[in-house]
């Protein structure tokens, strides 16, 4: 699926790698070496490049089947003397050089300039179009959706049938179910704000994730819903966005969720089905959000939710705790 | 005023209505009666439907004239024997079902694509259009109004005189007065967030109101103000709103009040006149906001607010004892 | 630089001035004194009009080389026998008055109508323009920079070489540098919002300053930043704001801050270099925010801020006391 939205390079010499990621490590046997590619510790195949950079990876170690392995000293010692590693100062910085170097073209979001003409439009069934609607190669759009005025719906992007898309909707990197509401002024898919502070200029981590969105999602006015980083960023079946909501990368909302107006979620929190968020909540990175869970109004919580529990406050606790103190 | 917006099935048969919203009770001589609208209690005629499901309404029960009225069984015991009822489960979604058989466009925001063509544009006189500029059937523009590029302007929406509508503005269901300024990217119109969770489906409730703006109103960029469901969405005269700030359907506010940037309004809040909010605040649904209010920059306001306070905090209480709380 | 953006009155007469701000003195040999502009105390030139209207500008009373002083009744006291006085009653209200007479377009944001031909936009060598831009008179656009669809350039505007610029994006007022990426949707550059509130129509204080975004910057999508009112907006070189951010009029944000999603700064801030704010979070208007300060997501910042410090909560507070406070 990534594939088919990230043009990567076929093959790299390892000793451009070498060059470029500055491994401090000496390797043996460099020249004429071939990787194609990066990925994942347990996806990770034969002349491929993985990485290491936690101890909660350890139990991936032994499914590792890279043929290098991008570390740092200090995790070295988990590895046996037949893994080839790369030895690097801050692993996920080389990680972002490197993934770069094989997806050149996943660190820029340039406006879609590989679209088609208007007279191929035909070619979409029962499909209904503004005025000044672009359209990328090899988009996918199912019968009886409609796509409003300006709205751009970049290179093979697959939206399902019976969708309502608006006027003034970027769309680019997302797979979109079937009978999908999107409404005006949302922007889906871009990069999401990932990268590695440094002085002069910032290293943008490139971000080959998707957006996916489930069926009989709807998705406000003016939302940006960021694509994920390696995984994807997920909106189930069934969950309403409503107005002015930011999603950033790799966030999972599951099915038959309730999403109130300016709502924003920080990177890679996944939240479960069922779950209704106030207006203007702030969910943190990185939490786990239960099923059931309701989170009221202006909340803003840093600490993963258990299933079927009601918080308020910043932080956000438990209701009831919460309307207590705050008589 | 609601019909130019809204095309409104003539009439409906009483036995299509019964199987729709699924009756509970056995009626007598439904054949070859026609129903010809769903209107609230106060407002409805002969020949129509209206709907009962709150004590806080038994006040209006001797006004109505409908001649079918949808309830549940428990609130069956207000009305007399000559009361046509209809018992259902849940009243609202019944109300859902027969509003959208009435008015079946008003579940849809399909983009535009009755607009006229731009040759006709000549007849809106003194009236400055950008590039690319969409206008539907039967809108009236005053004169010395200027509408930016890529603007979109849905049918039958009227704007005064003197008026200046930015760019990738997109207004429908909306009269706008004059001296209004609508600043880039807003998004005015559109239908609200009001539906009926269901695990396979959400059911939308149609909305069949109107955002009315007065005089000298400013609208800031990339807000989103949403249309009324059954009653309308009123900003008061000479109300300015800074940028990102989403106002949800229903919603009331005042004249000579002032919203600062990425404030919320949750549904159907009268906000008074005089009223100053700061940046971030949020207002709960369903609230009344007295008159010369002022709510600090970031509050959560859950609770009506009288005449002539100034609130600050998440719950928003009196700012002397927040600050004072809070130092 | 300013003259550029904004079409400067030649001259006023004197006589025309005095009866527009409605002075309260009298004043000897008014006729045929022809002034040619506004400015602030420090920068006031012979035959140009100044004002004060705070002590704390005390200090530059004797810097003042302006012909005229508008100032009140009450700092009146200040200034010695030969400084010539317009005395009113509300000093920054006649600013406001006067400054629209010297710079009558910028109370205004009317859409850009003065563009160029797209026959023209051959003069942008190694630009890359997409569908639909609308590029103003006199623009600069550096070699290597992208513009996206529908995006408006509003005359004067300077673009560096190689950025970024997204579609949907509105860019007025402002000088931007190089290597710099505005995702879609922003609007950059519109009048602030400042006025002075009264009862029939607010009277706009005009925005004659400009955008100012350095090297290497990112301004994600759906941003709003408003320009200067006398002072300007500036974004400094490598500074990354996340999506749906607001920038209020003279805000200052230095070099390699990150600002995430939703943060809202209000008017004339001034935040420090390697700043890091939290999603949501609100900074108050008139604030000094120092050097490597980081400031949690949600946190409502109310006062200024030291270097070197980590604030949370709303009033926010020293990060360890507040999660004390609230565990």
């Amino acid at each position: 699926m990534i594939n088919k939205f990230y043009k990567k390079v076929n093959d790299l010499d390892l000793n451009l790698i070498i060059k470029k990621i500055k491994i401090k490590n000496k390797l043996n046997s460099i020249n004429n070496v071939k990787i194609n590619n990066i990925t994942t510790l347990d996806q990770s195949k034969k002349n491929e490049v993985t990485f290491f950079h936690s101890v909660k990876y350890l139990p991936l170690i032994p499914k590792i089947k890279a043929s290098y392995i991008i570390t740092n000293e200090k995790f070295s010692k988990f590895f046996n003397k037949n893994q080839k590693l790369l030895i690097v100062d801050n692993v996920l910085l080389s990680v972002a050089k490197l993934t770069s170097m094989f997806y050149p073209d996943a660190l820029n979001d340039d406006f879609e300039s590989n679209f088609i003409d208007a007279s191929q439009f035909k070619k979409f069934k029962k499909v209904k179009l503004g005025n000044n609607v672009i359209i990328g190669k090899n988009v996918k759009i199912g019968t009886n959706t409609k796509i409003g005025h300006n709205t751009i719906i970049e290179s093979n992007v697959e939206i399902g049938t019976g969708c309502t898309i608006g006027s003034n909707v970027i769309i680019k990197k997302s797979i979109i179910g079937n009978n999908v509401n999107i409404l005006d002024g949302a922007v889906i898919g871009k990069k999401g704000f990932g990268f590695y502070p440094d002085k002069n200029k910032n290293i943008r981590y490139p971000h080959i994730g998707l957006v996916l969105i489930g069926n009989n999602v709807e998705v406000g006015c003016n939302n940006t819903i960021d694509r994920g980083s390696l995984s994807n960023t997920i909106i189930g079946d069934n969950t309403f966005l409503d107005n002015q909501v930011h999603i950033a990368h790799n966030v999972k909302i599951g099915k038959n969720s309730i999403i109130t107006a300016q709502v924003g979620f920080a990177g890679s929190s996944t939240i479960g089905e069922r779950v209704s968020i106030g207006g203007q909540a702030g969910i943190s990175g990185h939490l786990k959000i239960g099923n059931n869970v309701q989170i009221a109004g202006g909340s803003g919580v840093i600490k993963n939710i258990p299933d079927n529990t009601k918080v308020m406050g910043y932080p956000a606790k438990d209701i009831r705790i919460f309307l207590k103190e705050n008589k």
